[in-house]
């Protein structure tokens, strides 16, 4: 340890090619060997961590070596081919390459002035997704509104709920508090950051109104129309729907056209959450998906789930700024600045919670620019057809069925053993280490999810996944 | 470009090896050679890029060409050791190896099941801190509280409001709306994001009351009691209160053992906000900084300012753990494990907005590796007394004078010569491109801030800047 007890600019080159190698082996090679789901029992990592920080400094060698021992047997391998579960939040070396730089050049976009790139690059790459993935032109930045990364759709729905929140309160509920009882709608299979928003936003979460689904999944819009009805004969203030474009339990899509038209009817916000299937509309076969879209206030996908692009990444775009800005702007003394009021510049931090935000549009570009628009058609069209392959597998064996239509990367399914055949044939598959698949509840039943989107996964992952699952279907049948 | 799309491991390891080199040489030596403060109009990054995405990818050298050639111009580098503006965003080698780290790993640690280690890590880093900067008992994962990282202060100020309202309102508020006219407080020296968060939670900007401060800019308890008596009178409900440790103007500390006898009494949430200051607790004689702490219900402090972890990075506590999962818990059926029904386990999406997380513990473990206690201790040191030798030069010269105290490492200064004088000497430092101080306003008058922070400053930087900012007035008072 040096005088300064900085680490070294050597020190570091030497430890960041080493560090280098350690992530291509993890990979290219070991991540696929690892079991996908962690075995370890709750504390058993902790345990191995000594009780207190260290007094002085300790050599790099050491971490590394920690994170080998200790650290690797504890994590579930995100990036494993074999990871099915959940949507994948999957990543690629140009992505790593951004972040990396994001680190290393350590500013912090709050204001344009804090770093003019850190927003205009921001800017620029979100007005490129509009074109590639066919979103209405109102969400351009050289139109009335504009894009913003965002940690998580999570934090993309609440803003939304705020921004329509204040509009249908004449921007009164932010200064005075909730006073209206306003209403807010999804359909019962959409996420539940919804329900988390409007607990947040003061809304209550028994304010919002979850709409029944049709054979699909897909939210039924004569029900919601209905109740908005009923809602406002009752009194209350109904402002805001949420339209999942592909749900987190089976992709389910919502028909936006439909529920567009009567949120402009009634006056209220459309929020559309595409965080997964979203980036499908990169390719002309399923710019479908975004249908009716030029009618929603705002719209959120997520490139840190199928764009190869790490997590955290959401892009959140709305049609009107001015909302979104005069709900969210705070302007204390010490943030004021020439550029900000000149009116010519973005501050991205009166575009979300947080105040502060790294340059994470970086990765978002290297990826853009490494792929080329081609390139992540390709890599779509692979990941559906893959799950296309599996689903007509699944439809051919008569012991298991559909649970659900499998229009993009994800097929639900189940064995037709009930309920408790399902649980325990997901727990033999997870437990073998050898795959990670997730369930879910569809018509009241439980079914497995086996969604396609890590960036490594081929054929051979998807082929051995249904053989496994067919022998431990038969294991259990024996 | 091969069949994949995907870039290799060799090629990988080739880019990432250049931008190693790259970073190294950035922050040993050109980033002090950089004008501070970006000199680009707004709009001139963006006309360098191309209006549309690449049909095709390309190779990486163009990226970090374009990096080199249109982003450096365009950026504000906080990492320079001259850099003096607002609270720094410090970081480190070691922060940058576990940011790298995380993004290779590439794993999500929402739940405990989905990276048990990402979990763990955490909840022991943030217990190995309580220890080291003094804080509660009750803080830590082992007694009834806890810890979890946080993008940022305005995030954890947001949970603490929100958990707060539940517990005011009986858990209500949550899941009807929310019916009472609460009311929080903080000094009028508090942070913009408690002003905002008061916003979002639907409690409403003007029930959010700011008492006055005395002579150092520290609240005034007195006056929060008198307060909070004339708003039960009016028939409000007092709830919560935020106590300052180092306000972003000034540096003030407001008397948190008087504040927090006076929330005990009043049965009031008390989050103390010492997201620059707090830092300064690993020193045991700033360890007073705490004090009083024992009767906070949360706290915060950033590694992303002053630990030398990158942004972002915030340790946000609360004494009742149950408070604040019960609040923003919410468990869909594709989110249930065995693991989280044991309740064995933390799941740390049930502490924060989002739903997901990156491992973010990686960077913080190894920074406090890398420097031990001791490290840290000797890097806040340093950056106390040069930040105190500069106090000394300002009060030596006449023509300036100190506009707050400073106890620690931010000095507020002016030229006795007015507001204009101020504004026009700050316009000419920043833009000179030598040096990046911002402002603030104290008593009614503008006021320079000096903050020493950065990692690489040492005393020859702060002895410059004093230097042109003598030469400076001098020109302005010719």
């Amino acid at each position: 340890m040096t005088g300064s007890r900085h680490m070294s600019g050597e020190a570091f080159r030497r430890h960041a090619r080493e560090l280098i190698d350690w992530i291509v082996d993890y990979q290219e090679r070991r991540v696929e060997e690892l079991p996908v789901l962690s075995r370890v029992e709750p504390g058993s990592i902790r345990s191995r961590l000594p009780a207190d920080p260290p007094e002085h400094g300790e050599p790099f060698d050491a971490m590394l070596r920690d994170v080998e021992e200790i650290l690797l047997p504890g994590l579930t391998h995100w990036q494993s081919p074999d990871f099915f579960a959940f949507f994948p939040a999957n990543t690629s070396y140009p992505a790593i390459l951004g972040e990396l730089l994001s680190a290393g050049l350590g500013v912090q976009g709050m204001l344009w002035a804090t770093s003019p790139a850190c927003t205009e690059l921001e800017t620029h790459v979100l007005d490129w997704l509009v074109g590639m993935l066919g979103l209405p032109e109102a969400f351009r930045s050289t139109s009335t509104g504009g894009g913003v990364l965002q940690d998580s759709a999570s934090s993309a729905a609440l803003c939304a709920l705020l921004a329509a929140r204040e509009r249908a309160t004449g921007y009164a509920s932010n200064e005075r508090g909730l006073e209206d009882k306003l209403v807010a709608y999804a359909s019962t299979e959409a996420h539940s950051s919804v329900t988390k928003g409007v607990g947040i936003a003061g809304i209550g979460r028994e304010n919002l109104h979850l709409i029944e689904t049709d054979a699909s999944f897909a939210m039924r819009p004569e029900r919601l129309r209905e109740r908005i009805r009923r809602d406002r004969e009752g009194g209350s203030t109904p402002f805001f729907v949420c339209a999942t474009v592909g749900s987190t339990s089976s992709n389910a899509i919502d028909p936006v056209p439909e529920i567009g038209a009567i949120c402009e009817e009634e006056g209220l916000w459309l929020h559309v959450d595409a965080a997964m299937a979203g980036t499908a509309a990169v390719c002309p076969e399923f710019r479908c998906l975004h249908r009716g879209l030029e009618r929603a206030d705002s719209y959120c996908f997520n490139p840190h789930k199928w764009m190869f692009t790490n997590f955290d990444c959401d892009c959140f775009y709305v049609a009107d700024r001015a909302a979104l800005i005069r709900t969210l702007s705070i302007l204390p003394e010490y943030l004021k600045n020439r550029a900000t009021e000149s009116g010519a510049v973005i501050d991205y931090r009166d575009w979300q919670v947080p105040l502060g935000r790294r340059f994470r549009a970086l990765k978002l570009w290297f990826v853009l620019r490494h792929y080329g628009v081609e390139g992540l058609r390709y890599h779509v069209r692979r990941h559906v057809a893959l799950a296309q392959r599996f689903r007509g597998w699944v439809e051919a064996d008569e012991r298991f069925e559909l649970a659900a239509p499998a229009p993009l990367n994800l097929v639900c399914f189940r064995h037709r053993g009930g309920d408790d055949a399902n649980r325990e044939l997901l727990d033999r598959l997870n437990r073998s280490g050898e795959l990670y698949l997730t369930h879910t509840v569809l018509d009241g039943k439980y079914a497995l999810r086996l969604c396609v989107g890590q960036t490594r996964t081929e054929e051979r992952h998807v082929a051995d996944a249904w053989r496994r699952i067919q022998e431990t279907a038969r294991e259990l049948e024996d």
